[in-house]
């Protein structure tokens, strides 16, 4: 990132992050048993993580060398702290600033609430002063956040946060449960962070900035937000973010409706804006919006498993008529079409069925002949190889993946249907996957897992992912008519 | 159900359903392990149950006492069979028929599929001489379907369908897979059927007379609907069963665009008819309209809990600030209204909060102050106490119910929540949990299953249920004003 670029933007410089090694975990809790030091402590990568408080001579299991050792100030560590996390009381949180300035400290991560967000006089003056106190020396992400999670480095402000590096996704939210319901479930749905960032009251670092940072961030390629507003006059600045950005970006806006912007203000004392205005920025800039917190989650999993794609001709593949029926009905009232095959791929595709109560068109049902999972394999790859077709919708209830649940005790019957499933990128048009929530947790457990490592995205329910499609559809449209 | 009511609707009387006992599989193939023999076996609860065969003798692990002989015809048998499960191939169909007929069967189930849903004169004719052949006195579900589901008898077309009696919700559904799902999927959801009627091509009895028996059978109160179309001439009863009907009735309407239209007709030979006439319908009797099978296990899981009930106010309990927000939008979108409490329960709520970060103000921004789950338990029962507010939606992330996650280790955290969670209950005001399929998937189904047991929903989706709410809501007051 040139200083040109940044100074023009007028966003702050913290792409120092990718280089972090020594961090400092400031006020842990005795009476919570330095909860947020043994978090950042669980999967630490870098070199060195010290702890600082006033009043703690020691902390057991905290006794590995160096790092066992309670400093009484940051100031006192013998070696360049790049990053550290802040839980004292309001009432000290002055002194602490000074110091990390002192220190040279690049990046603070303050977790104490209290200020600006309590609409109180006090708190507002407070969250002035702190940031006096920073001198644009210190960069740091709240008052009220909890501040970042870079799995690459280990860093992580609660127990159990995936530590596996090579995560693509970047995520700046204003709320810090959020951030924790995000990272969980993304370990869930099988994909990575590469960074996330919750910023709370964004006295120093905003969305504006960390946008920036993402947008131009090597490890990310994939960014998600959690917005409730944004401060005075930074509106242009993100546009211009937004206009430079070419990553694929969605956005969850929270505050839409009039009793949601009076709670957003009670919670980050974000002005919450006008709803249309931010769609209307959304629009222009093209950033996908979305309405959930799960949705945000499910597009990033569509993206990372296909990249962007163009889908308006769908091939419906079920094993139930009607479920398949009710498929055709969601898709096309999401302004997605499922048209008959070409003639010839029509031709070969009958040639494939041969049980009664089965249908070769689009959407095709199959019906019993599911348990011949080697047709099934070949129908799907004729389906896909038309070209007519953008992509295939599916369901395939859990039981047949059990053979307590098997018509026919048949092996091949998985092997088969999870590279069936995965044809998608053999053709290079996505295909989606419902498994339904219905009964053998195990079996689908471990068809999931194996879906995601292949990179193929499974559902549990069509609503959680359909109106999702056109939306990524239209961000890849409108991206490759601006190259 | 008296004749007279029958005749004036012009419905097929089926209420000896009740009373079956004895019943006959008729046909089951070698090949397949006899596995519709083995499905209805698994559980069967009635007298007898005996085989039909042209060409078996015997069939291994069948042969306690009377049960085990195969009989060459329905009519070799010594007592009288109140209900065949009929799975021949379609040249045999119209023999089995006329000795069913002959034998006095009072109820069929035909599997048996190729008659007018394969579009063919040969299979329109077919289905006409069967109709026929049954002669208006056994009456019979399909051809071309699954049959009847009745867990009271043990009745079952597949394998470890649930075998407790005592359900009481009844749905109808033209599509066989449809049932098989929504049986699977309503045991994981802690709901139970009365009974299942999957009626496929429904020559002989069909929507109309189903619903009729539903609306008025004394084991059933919430009736699901999955239907593709009506025959010529039957609409004016539909309107007449639906009119007279006072039990909650749930429609999903497959075939509603144009394509899915065409793909109903493949699936059921059904003219599914004017998108818009089928909702002008279920307005104006007062039916709910769902959009997919998973929104009609929903919706039934919700009346089952807490019947019907009317919904404008309500109440929001969020960790996390950010998804609280969220969850307002939510809920404001769908017409709902997130109010401020009366200042009565205000000022009481105040005094419950002490962290910081937490806000005590529709909606609860509870954050650290969940470990505290007695207070939870106060706050909950306050804020549904509130004559402002009609009920309750809140976040609970999985975590908090690990003692692996918890910050503190507190034994008293998770009875006193599943306490709190209940108190809609105490309060005949409905209340429903979100619990995000985010980690400790073992965690998540002891307490899902404890809630199920407390009839308390649960979702991991805040968009699984919100847009039903208002749906619900409606139909309740409609059917108030009705009374």
């Amino acid at each position: 990132m040139s200083i040109e670029r940044t100074l023009k933007f007028s966003v702050k410089d913290i792409s120092f992050i990718n280089d972090m090694r020594n961090i400092a975990i400031i006020g842990p809790s005795q009476k919570d048993n330095f909860f947020f030091l043994r978090s950042h402590q669980e999967n630490f990568k870098g070199d060195n993580i010290f702890v600082v408080h006033p009043n703690i001579k020691e902390i057991p299991d905290f006794d590995d060398g160096t790092k066992g050792k309670v400093f009484k100030s940051v100031k006192d560590i013998p070696v360049p702290i790049d990053y550290v996390f802040i839980t004292v009381p309001p009432s000290q949180i002055l002194t602490i600033m000074e110091d990390c300035a002192k220190k040279g400290v690049k990046l603070a991560s303050i977790f104490t609430a209290n200020f600006s967000e309590s609409g109180t006089k006090e708190g507002i003056e407070l969250e002035r002063d702190l940031l006096k106190k920073a001198q644009n020396k210190v960069r740091f992400l709240g008052p009220n956040c909890m501040g970042l999670y870079y799995p690459k480095l280990g860093l992580a402000w609660r127990p159990k946060f995936p530590s596996t590096s090579g995560g693509n996704i970047g995520f700046v939210a204003q709320s810090g449960g959020m951030c924790n319901i995000a990272i969980y479930m993304a370990n869930e749905l099988g994909i990575k962070f590469s960074k996330v960032f919750s910023f709370g009251n964004g006295a120093d670092l905003d969305l504006v900035d960390l946008l920036y940072f993402l947008s131009q961030d090597p490890e990310t390629n994939i960014i998600l937000v959690y917005v409730e507003g944004i401060k005075k006059g930074r509106g242009k600045k993100l546009k211009e973010i937004l206009a430079q950005n070419k990553k694929p970006i969605i956005f969850l806006k929270g505050g839409k409706t009039q009793a949601g912007s009076i709670a957003a203000k009670t919670h980050t004392a974000s002005l919450t804006g006008e709803s249309h205005v931010w769609t209307s920025v959304f629009t222009q800039y093209n950033a996908i919006e979305v309405e959930s917190l799960e949705q945000l989650l499910f597009a990033a999993k569509i993206i990372d498993c296909y990249g962007t794609f163009t889908l308006n001709n769908v091939a419906v593949f079920s094993i139930s008529g009607g479920y398949g029926v009710v498929l055709v009905d969601l898709i096309e009232r999401e302004g997605m079409r499922v048209p008959s095959f070409s003639s010839e791929i029509q031709k070969e595709m009958d040639s494939k069925f041969f049980k009664l109560g089965t249908s070769s068109k689009n959407p095709l049902d199959v019906s019993a002949q599911i348990y011949y999972s080697n047709i099934m394999r070949e129908v799907i790859d004729l389906a896909l190889s038309d070209n007519k077709i953008d992509g295939l919708i599916m369901d395939l209830p859990t039981w047949y993946f059990s053979m307590d649940f098997q018509l026919r005790k048949d092996p091949t019957f998985e092997p088969n249907m999870i590279e069936a499933l995965s044809l998608g990128h053999k053709h290079n048009k996505p295909l989606f996957t419902i498994i339904q929530r219905v009964n053998c947790p195990e079996d689908r457990a471990r068809v999931f897992q194996k879906m995601n490592e292949r990179k193929v995205p499974v559902f549990g329910d069509p609503l959680e992912f359909i109106s999702l499609l056109p939306k990524v559809s239209k961000f890849a449209n409108k991206n490759k008519n601006n190259l």
